[in-house]
């Protein structure tokens, strides 16, 4: 297996491999000339944007600055959102659904390096996926940690950092955030 | 009503009226001019703060990067200190008293969502003020929320998620934030 | 004493000392140039960021954007690591030991102000040194607070706000970040 495959996996990868390193250069780059055009260039950010993300709505919106690591394993459903600040380690998956919020300075991690500091410190990471639904709205300075899937129809507070799976249907906030009160379902269309 | 006078007024509104989408690209296009400049380019970068600011003191300084919303709905009391990373969506009034200091990365977000997805989706928003006393230091990475009031003479410590409004003369902390220490007040001058 | 010795000694000095200010400046210009550069260009930005730092090893990396006050406090070990967003207030010396890995959105403040609202209106302030560890993993969106010391072979949690030393061989999350688990001592080598 090549490190990218074992990076998907979610078995242990070296990072420093020149493949992944070479992947990473070319999406921090196009991160970085989406950063550096004003917001107002919507049609410029928004191609740039496509090249980087995996795929993406017909519909989305990335307020600068948002950087990821690869983008290519980032898959954005209609109407997402996010505003400035966002930052998307997606060493693995990161799926949101339609009709995702996330409001100022959020983070969604996959990356996770091991407890054992010598093996941390040869170069050896771990990814796991995370998956947002649909009908979802992330309050700012949220964090969302490795492995962790999201229901639909979810409010998550500001400032939750979410280390566990959340449920459909409810609002959710705290460290670590845990539902707080649930939501009607949302009616079949 | 327009949907700006439903915005000031705290009712739900759309915001992606062509009316309000460019009030935000003016104030986007400013701020990120803002935030290009050299943090040494002092001069440039407090006429164009100026510009975006409903309303300022002789004296305030703003590291970057800084964005919000419109702006114009920004009140800024006298020696006004933001450190970086600032985000305020000022969709309702944001008023800051005097001598008020922000650590870095601090949001103050006055923009809310319904919780019901349906409604949501459709882009109707909702939006409460955000008053700040005199006197106020206001700890890193800390998230006030809509129709939040903090007193004068405060103290807000790091990380704190201010969810309710937090009385003069204390120390507050923690997610939601509370008092934890009352502070004499200060004597009249 | 000048205000720069006040303030490395901790004692209360004024932040508007020109001295100080002129130092700011410098690390500012230089922090924003190195904020300009694309990722890619490592070379430039490694150049640049050996002229704002106080120390560094043979080997490190520091993911736009990074800000810090005045730089030649910070000293980092070997192969360090910071993503996106560090915010670094060495107003007083920040020492990081080898192996130190910094997640996205993380901010080491040694800069604090007087809890008396005159005393802080008039400009004076002080600082405490942070000191890190070696072997350390710092997850996303962590405050650490002036005067904090975080030990060797650590792991702070996503979203803790460290305001208390944190020992040797452990991990620690929340806010007031807590050693929640012992991790086996590093063999010496």
């Amino acid at each position: 297996m090549t490190e990218e495959e074992k990076m998907l996996a979610g078995e242990l990868y070296n990072a420093e491999d020149p493949a992944l390193a070479a992947l990473r250069r070319r999406c921090k780059e196009l991160c970085h000339a989406c950063n550096q055009l004003s917001p107002v260039q919507t049609e410029q950010r928004t191609a740039l944007l496509r090249q980087i993300l995996g795929r993406t709505g017909e519909q989305f919106h990335i307020e600068p600055a948002f950087w990821c690591d690869y983008g290519k394993n980032i898959t954005l459903g209609e109407h997402f959102y996010a505003n400035h600040g966002c930052v998307i380690l997606d060493c693995a998956p990161v799926v949101f659904g339609d009709h995702v919020f996330v409001a100022p300075n959020c983070g969604f991690y996959t990356a996770g390096h091991p407890l054992d500091s010598k093996t941390r410190n040869s170069g050896l990471e771990y990814a796991r996926p995370i998956t947002v639904g649909s009908d979802v709205w992330i309050g700012g300075n949220v964090t969302v940690l490795p492995g962790v899937t999201i229901g639909s129809n979810v409010v998550i507070g500001a400032g939750s950092v979410v280390t566990r799976d959340i449920p459909d249907n409810v609002v959710a906030v705290g460290n670590p955030c845990h539902p707080v009160k649930d939501l009607p379902p949302r009616e079949t269309p």
